[in-house]
């Protein structure tokens, strides 16, 4: 678990060396007064203790967040590349210690090792890209001129900039608790806001890590936050909290009632997706199996732009499910720590989920390509064939190594079929035509298609947004850093025009 | 009342010529099955029954929502230079028909018949602006290269471009029901989105003539639709309604309710406002004491940008106020189709408020500098000096003519003054000097600030926006665009790396 | 030849109702102390004279600079909205008064009636789009905050804004004297500038019409003027004016030499092109023979963005092209009065040197798909088959109506073909597969490619530019008015950093 | 002069250790078979040899541009990223290896030893910057649909991207040998172009010195050259060459003639510039005076952004005038190595123009404020009051410690003093007043001018340019990648039009 440096790196943020994680507040990391702590445990062990974390109370909940005020004007009135300079330090920090955070991953939500390394580098990278971006989205602003509009003379010019909006409060889901709370806090660091973190259950263990790498960068404290606790005790309270003034929320449909009760904040949500993957008859079928593969199963399908419906037409069906069979077959199943393709979805509430899902379609005449195989967390990847619209596979997302396919006849039926979710993160379509690609993803009612390639996030200076139920807000680097900055407009009144001339 | 092609264009919005006015859906004027009207009154007429208006049913609110979803995506996919057309066409309509809806204003919120008219002449001037400025705006999407983010070959180009959002739900206020409502539909048709327009109770019949400019335009049906009725019966339902993607509301605290209880909806609210205006040593008082007299008493100080405040240094404030004083013996107090400068204030319930603020305020030792007097919703011009922080006109805006000085000695007190109030909207500052002007800009926690000039709204391109309880994201119609689509990317995956040459 | 008013518009821009054309300074039209003159010919009639010129001296050039620069000041100062509303009066009347200008065209460069009055309505069109884009271009400036570089605090705001360069130099072509001149003209004033037109001596007449329409529109006097004379006797005093600040210049091989002989100017040329036509295997082969006709034909090829080359795959050349030849058979040709499709090239040594390249290409072998025929400057529709690259007519714009075709075997040899021209305007490929299309648009070397269509200079908003020998600078009217603009910074260098807040 | 590590480093750039330093082609460096060489002095040593160069053949000049030709395109289709990872090594190695660099600054331009660091770590500085700026600069296009435009669908994308010009010819000036060579090529080379840079005769050692950073970095050959010799045998050559496609040209009066012979290639230029301070009445006088001599005699005056001129009003001039020279009197004066204020000037004949332009003055009544003191190149710093408009000292820029002081009386006076001039690249004006400050600002014309703070070129990503005879094209780190790179466009012609939904 990392070497002598890296284990006093990370000495503090935890109560002993077996003891409770504890919560960092205005620079320092503490133990709560609660007396109480929550259990992550490890999905590949049969859901066994992995690490406890505080159950902060809502007066600490108010303590981090005079602490994420107080810091807040001091931190927006340091120099742009004197914070960029910082993130990059975090992200350097990051790199040198990324060890035991990759270690976390891998116990608390049972990512692959290797997987788990690269969400740290990759983690890295986008703060390295943040602060650089937000040096140029910052340090530039507009200056109009009062003359375009009608009745008006040259005599005004509007200075027009972007300011933080102030606190944000930052949460992060499991599947990815490294990435996605990066891809929150460092678009609101180099815009001059603190952060709060809240970070999941599950993968709570990394993402305090990777705190740590960004207090010991020389963040002044209270500029980045992290609390903990049980959900249904603080959730509510953390969210529409007076102090907060954004809110960035990676998750389920929490997402939905956090943004219903939010009042007069900037919201950024991504939720719940079910990305489907269309495949029109002159497409290259080797490449939408591959991509249907990868897309599906990557990660045990538990990602948000997984692909979670597979539309394919009749007259090429047999012919693309034969060959993503043949490499689902090719598989492997088993521990993250060995590096297995798929491995035990985050809880046993989700198997049973998914276990649930399976046995409808099944019920309903749905025919599944494998057998059916599960050892507690564990689910064996499983394609299953002619899905049908009465089917609950059909609509809700299974979050596991299992993928539905609807054979269809059409494109309208496609686009029916699409276009009937009630989540609109992404979609993919498969075909060489120009014409048909872009008809496709015209009309396709989502975020983001990908043209002849599965969905995803990244690259992460990419927009990446949900539309109906999938979220609202977008996000990627740039559109992030957007989000968390509000205008401010200082206008010059001249005492005679001014057209300045050169 | 305008000559006969005017009468006759007209014709339909109404139920015969004394009866009660329409709503419209689906391009055609309906009265409601509730059999139940509401009224609007005349402020200047003792507030005697001016006009009235179909009492909307909940049944019908969902029609429109019907026929407003129905008619989007057909409107969507009309060329943008046609859709620019038509609002030109709008735009031409308002200022051939203006008479009316001029008349309308004087009679429903006692503005002066000029005034009346310029805000139907500028808010032609407004429509004209938004269709060019949509049609550049969204006419040109970003084209992102993969290569930029470590780890990627330029294989993906990102194609993502602005989407409108659907239906907008545009609620104006009562202060300028013809200009605050096309600074909201204007922005939402150019884009592609159909609109729900609630006019306020006050000026609703001026809301309901501009509505018929635009329909007889000729937008498709259902796209353009307006609803009448009480905010009790129908204000969340039609707030929270499934069907609504985007709320643009100008008004007072109902908006906060609003931001509340609303969804994943994009949300763009204009709330209340407390601007101040504070005079430094070195100003140009002759200025400062006209753009006081401006800022505060114009439209007798009901505009979300009137000065509401002024904050003046010791050692200026008695030639400052000498000459405020004397512009304000030259006011005029009457009828506004006698063009007085100040006419009743919109409701009894509005006078009676300011009145209270008035007493609160001599209670407590402010100086009244001219004589208070009220006839029924009509208030004299009133500037009280020595107010103090503990008197609630400090902090509460009258929206009416009465302007309370807050004498200061220093800038870090003027600061605290105007950063202590729970708004947020703009704010002023009279100083010849850059670096005093600037600092002042720069603390001052408002979202525009005017440099020797009173707050203002316009130019209509500029950004708009208010912070704290002011209100949610930014206006002025670029930003208005902005708030009214979302994002769409297409990311064409190519088999080879795309680097072109040329 | 239009109503009495239009007559009347008209009347003072000729010397009586059958003499020489007067040329435009300081707002009033004159003639020229030369008393000499220069002839327009009817290239339809057997290049009978068909109007005259003021053959200007280069004195009289000096008094129109002059005129330009005096104006220039002025005109920059006035307001955006007031120029763009100059600019829509100009298109106004350019609508109204458009007869003579089209007749104009039919008679001096031989182009079709109905192509005459639509260039004219596109060039109003072109004006309104460049007034509305200037007034958001030059309205718009930036503010740069210093902290974004290394070692700076926020003590510098920089103001940077467009300004205008001063007096343009426009140089239309005789293909297009009317949109060619405005698409120079239009972008030059809303952004400030004064311009002086040099018209082609074929066209002149139409161009002159044109500039009456700004005259009379109301610019200020000095602020549009035009010349007219020897190219040999004035050309390089005008391009080498010290006056002179930026050349917008059209044309074949002498923009090379203004460019060479232009000292410290903004420069933008748009010079001769060779564009090809590669279709491939898998085209749409009726829509790739309908794009080259109409292409290769329309204005009998005397088009800069004509199809000048066809690069046919051999595999499916023989059913293109009888698809080509089949429409060509279908192509009227005659008198433009009669909206011939095909008519006289706009010159007798333009059609000698057509002939010549047509008798070199058949002497070296190449497949004549019609007949030759000549009559005067009128050329028969001419497809030739089989050229190879030995003969000039592979590498040579003919302007006319003649088109070669290469057959090729190899997405490579298409390229090496295209990329070995000295010119680089535009080229279009002909594919229905998107990894195709995008490979071979990145490869071609032209400032253009069209995907499954034939080359085009518009929409006018779109970018356009050549590479190579085809010219410098892009046009298009954004970048067009970026080109006649140049920065100016206001920096203010402030007591203390600047960070504001909102 | 350094440790082992960097002279090893450095090594290969020279004939041995005391020989004469090589050229740069293809990635290695070459003696050229000229068997000729060119010499530096050293100015501080009575011009005593300070190192030898190659004297290249214009067979050499055709080698290095068909290396930088050849290595193009392959440049070009490296990955953004890559590209920017290049240069930040570049950066790293040349803060590793700085000393050699600085110390040759010291010897061959008379540059104190502080500086010269400085100048080394800031131009480290903006090549890590202009790497970051490219990658989002060129990895974002513009997506423009067609239907903007009148009379056109949607039914044409257009994918507009930034593309290289090809190859950048850079000649960067004697004063700033490393800074404003970096400046040029950073920008070229993160676009996808290669360089052939051509060092100044003093200064050449140290251009040397950075060039080798960038090829150590790992550049692909051809990427980066560098050429050297005498201007009179190869200079014309260079900047027609054929394969030339932009040259940056910072320096003299070369620079107009380099502008007049060039063809169609992108041009950014920055010659020479008579910075004007005009110092208001109510101008902070302190602020005022310790900005004019560091703006007058930094670097002892050689900085094309020196303050050449100052205008004050005569009410305050007595005053200023005393607070400058005060200072003056505390600047040292000596050798660079001692990090004296003041120390030679680059060449016997500049020194000898300055003395003649103070000859000229005082003959004509200018009252020298120190006594005239000179050695060889070196000159005691000068405050010479009382010049008059008939003085070439008012006009000419000494490029030398001499600074020149006009009394004025009003606005328009100093107006017309700095808009007379023949350059027009910075002013200042200090005044604390906003309205006075715009004024001035506006009516200068200037590429910049500078509120209340000395002309500067930096911080380096702002606009830089300048007007009239001080050069054409914007610099800055973000305008010089514009400059360097052109239009591509992508037109995808749609069956149907594309309206895209989410």
């Amino acid at each position: 678990m990392g070497d002598t440096s890296t284990r006093a790196f990370y000495e503090e943020i935890r109560d002993g060396s077996a003891g409770a994680f504890k919560y960092a507040v205005n620079g320092t990391w503490r133990t709560s007064a609660s007396g109480s702590t929550c259990d992550a445990l490890n999905p590949s062990r049969g859901n066994a203790r992995s690490s406890s974390f505080q159950a902060c109370t809502t007066q600490e909940v108010d303590e981090v967040f005079t602490a994420a005020k107080n810091a807040q004007r001091g931190w927006a009135k340091t120099p742009l590349h004197a914070r960029a300079k910082l993130l990059h330090e975090a992200a350097r920090l990051m790199r040198a210690h990324a060890e035991p955070m990759a270690l976390a991953l891998t116990n608390e939500v049972a990512k692959g090792a290797k997987d788990a390394r690269v969400e740290v580098e990759r983690s890295a990278d986008l703060i390295e890209y943040t602060a650089e971006e937000g040096v140029r989205l910052l340090g530039e602003g507009k200056l109009l001129m009062s003359d375009s509009f009608p009745g008006n003379s040259r005599n005004k010019l509007c200075l027009a900039s972007k300011v933080p909006v102030g606190v944000v409060l930052c949460i992060p889901p499991f599947n990815y608790p490294v990435n996605l709370c990066v891809s929150k806090i460092a678009p609101a660091l180099i815009a001059g806001n603190t952060v709060v973190v809240k970070p999941p259950t599950q993968g709570c263990t990394a993402t305090l890590h990777m705190m740590q790498c960004f207090i010991k960068a020389g963040f002044p404290p209270g500029t980045v936050n992290a609390l903990t606790g049980r959900g249904g005790e603080i959730g509510d309270y953390l969210t529409t909290h007076p102090e907060v003034n954004a809110i960035s929320f990676t998750g389920g449909e929490t997402g939905i009632r956090v943004a219903q009760k939010a009042g007069m904040v900037a919201l950024q949500t991504e939720l719940g997706g079910k990305d489907a993957c269309i495949v029109l008859p002159d497409a290259d079928l080797d490449l939408a199996a591959k991509s249907i593969v990868k897309g599906g199963f990557s990660y045990s399908g538990q990602r948000c732009t997984a692909v979670k419906l597979v539309a394919v037409f009749e007259e090429v069906a047999d012919e693309l499910l034969s060959k993503v069979n043949a490499q689902i077959a090719q598989l492997s199943v088993g521990l993250p720590e060995d590096n297995a393709n798929i491995t035990a979805v985050v809880s046993k509430s989700s198997a049973d989920f998914i276990e649930s899902l399976v046995q409808d379609a099944e019920s309903k005449g749905a025919k599944l390509c494998q057998e059916w195989r599960r050892e507690e967390n564990l689910i064996w990847p499983l394609l299953i064939d002619n899905v049908t619209h009465d089917m609950k596979l059909c609509w809700e997302e299974p979050f596991g190594p299992v993928l539905p396919v609807v054979r269809v006849k059409s494109e309208d039926e496609a686009l029916e079929l699409v276009n009937k979710s009630r989540f609109g993160l992404q979609g993919c379509v498969f075909t060489k035509d120009i014409d048909r690609a872009i008809r496709m993803s015209d009309a396709m009612e989502t975020g983001t298609v990908q043209i002849n390639g599965p969905p995803a996030r990244g690259p992460d200076h990419f927009p990446f947004q949900g539309v109906k139920d999938s979220g609202i807000g977008s996000q990627g680097i740039t559109n992030s850093i957007n989000v968390m900055t509000k205008v401010k407009s200082t206008v010059i009144n001249l005492a005679q025009p001014s057209y300045t001339m050169a």
